[in-house]
């Protein structure tokens, strides 16, 4: 078959039809002169209601990888682990492939970029990180010359509603989910956005490219709010502060990142306290073009879409991912650091476990229902507790900053003196 | 002479060794591992003490142009006319060439154009715009399938640094311009960063990326700060609001495209009011996208640097821009529309030449030591009047949004009235 002339569009076979798809699809029949016709569309359920005529769906992805009439190949499924099999499988033909499954990616990054070294596709995942905003590319190829020594943001628009609804109008998390839920900007499963497994994937992705480290996203830390309360909402207003989830890659002068994700407590000085609702914020301290922040919508059919069209469109002119900073393909631990947080609800066994650190004593207040403690943790021992914490029922909230972890100082001994003579 | 092995670094020809090219300069230094290294320098002043050995300048910049060892060409002077000739003179030679010199892309960018395509070489420009802000590349290559409504920003680093001082000090801007100068953040000539000739540049050369249209500069209305009092920024405060200077490229639904430069009222529901010192913010509303806010150092120069070697970087991977919404060649006028603006010290005659529509009447206040009038005014008029209001000593800021030019009612006459038979 004939390969299309420089000026045809390019033909597009579309693996998935949900929020995405049809975002990019819509886009599209709205944007002839973008040079992309969406040539073949596969899903999995044949007897789903959809929203364009039924000749337009088949049912086998596979067949889609064995036409060569598409030129690229776009995957917005849901289901990670057939995602994968579908871009490896795409990329071992050598194929262009565009995804937006960021659980997958943050999986199997360091097998999809030996995927395409050795057969020679190209795969690219905007629509992974961040929504709308171009962080990936901007991280990858603008910043790709100098060092980042912090990048962190807001990552998921779903936990960010709740948290914009419980602050704006003091509600209770339970009654703001649900109006969340109601609205579309959450799921039914709420778990991977309010737990914060979804920007955890993010933070992955990015560490990639912003610090050259592949992390086992398992080993990354990700605390949430499922179990916050409103007494946690005006603890922070108590101090003039507002709680965000916020993910953080933290480059130690030694080389090594460290990456997690959790409640923070910010106050207006920060970008990220005036990033509301369903929109995303990212900041990056760059080592000599110096601190940047972005903002945009995190989610949605139409701004996701867009960024599978700014994908394709950097597929035409031939743009991949350079990844500038990455060595060998293995994976790393995220570094240890202590960081400052607030507890609530943490139950005395777990607190122990924790061995807090420079705990600061409660101040008394009359009108607080509940117990809280403040002192210095390490990301590993949160990481090691995070299923107790969460079944606890434990609200945990980043309050300060980040230190090397202290030496336990040895336990008192004197050395005999010795009189030089 | 051989070509270096995709291996060896790339040799740069820098021409200009001010800040910008220090930055630079200093950056690759501690950057060995980016791949590229300043082979030779040419500079004008042969007498000029500079931080490097005197062996590493040469003063006649057109031998570079000549020079086929040299990858790149890297034009960082300050005289417009002497950057047009080498830029253009390099670009017939179909070389690669990145500038960081606004006023010089903004006046000659049809040519610019007309020679890459004619003759195969590539111009970057981006430290051009917003200092270390990836504006003009994601505007171009991200956002270059769908349209932008409207872009808008702060681009002066400079005059927001003044205004910053005179909000947050109260004092005046004679006063907060020479603490700017001391400072470096203010030239000794202030006139074409306080003028608002500095960001009408940059807003000239966004608009060919954003909306297609080349647009001559003296053509585009800028309104400065240089007659802005301490009693315009109480006004704007007791309206909860500070003063910035906006550019603002405003597409209309027929596809004629506004752009304009001018102080701005703005409360802090924009995120450009949160734009501080000598920062840079960006506003982007995408058709798609949706809402999207960029915030970066404007100036300095490892920040400027720092957008220099992104360009290289760009360079090195095959990019260049594709002005995905340009047309033909030729320069269109901006199209005119009716803006509500705050005129301060504005002299009779000037007021009845702006033809002011829709005036409130200015409330009466014991402590206003001057009067103002709030109206609307067309733009076209407000560009005609530009130089008188300068040398009137007038200050003028826009208060509210855009709007259609009216049409002038006609005098009431009636028809005497046919009665149907």
């Amino acid at each position: 078959m004939s390969r299309p002339s420089p000026t045809s569009p390019l033909r597009l076979g579309l693996i998935g039809f949900g929020c995405v798809g049809q975002g990019l699809y819509d886009i599209l029949q709205r944007q002839p002169a973008a040079g992309f016709v969406v040539q073949r569309i596969a899903v999995k359920n044949p007897t789903k209601l959809r929203p364009l005529p039924a000749d337009r769906f088949e049912f086998h992805a596979d067949d889609l990888l064995d036409d060569p009439s598409l030129d690229i190949l776009v995957e917005v499924i849901d289901d990670p682990a057939e995602a994968f099999r579908l871009v490896s499988e795409a990329l071992r033909r050598g194929r262009r492939v565009v995804t937006a499954n960021k659980a997958m990616v943050a999986r199997h990054l360091p097998e999809l970029i030996a995927l395409q070294r050795r057969f020679g596709g190209t795969l690219l995942y905007e629509a992974a990180v961040c929504g709308s905003i171009p962080v990936i590319r901007t991280i990858d190829a603008y910043f790709g010359q100098e060092a980042l020594p912090e990048v962190s943001g807001i990552f998921n628009g779903s936990s960010n509603y709740v948290l914009t609804g419980m602050t704006s109008a003091g509600a209770d998390y339970a009654t703001v989910l649900a109006e969340a839920q109601a609205q579309g900007f959450a799921e039914t499963d709420p778990t991977l956005d309010m737990a914060a497994f979804d920007p955890r994937a993010k933070a992955v992705i990015l560490a990639a490219h912003a610090h050259g480290r592949l992390l086992d996203p398992d080993q990354v830390l990700n605390l949430g709010i499922e179990h916050i309360t409103a007494a946690d909402i005006r603890f922070a207003a108590g101090r003039g502060q507002k709680i965000k989830v916020v993910a953080c890659l933290h480059r130690l002068p030694g080389g090594g990142t460290t990456v997690f994700v959790a409640p923070q407590l910010l106050g207006p000085e920060s970008p990220l306290y005036h990033v509301e609702r369903e929109f995303n914020g990212v900041e990056v301290e760059a080592e000599f073009a110096g601190p940047h922040f972005w903002r945009g919508r995190g989610a949605g059919g139409h701004p996701t879409g867009s960024a599978v069209l700014a994908d394709l469109a950097a597929l035409r002119a031939g743009f991949r991912y350079a990844y500038p900073k990455l060595g060998a393909l293995t994976t790393t631990l995220p570094a240890d650091l202590e960081v400052e947080v607030y507890l609530r609800n943490l139950p005395q066994p777990l607190q122990a476990a924790l061995a807090l650190r420079d705990v600061s004593d409660a101040p008394a207040a009359p009108d607080r229902a509940e117990d809280y403690v403040i002192g210095y943790a390490r990301l590993s021992l949160l990481h090691r507790h995070r299923d107790a914490l969460r079944a606890a029922g434990a609200f945990v909230a980043r309050t300060g900053p980040l230190r090397p972890v202290a030496e336990v100082p040895a336990p008192a001994h004197r050395e005999p003196a010795v009189l030089a003579g």
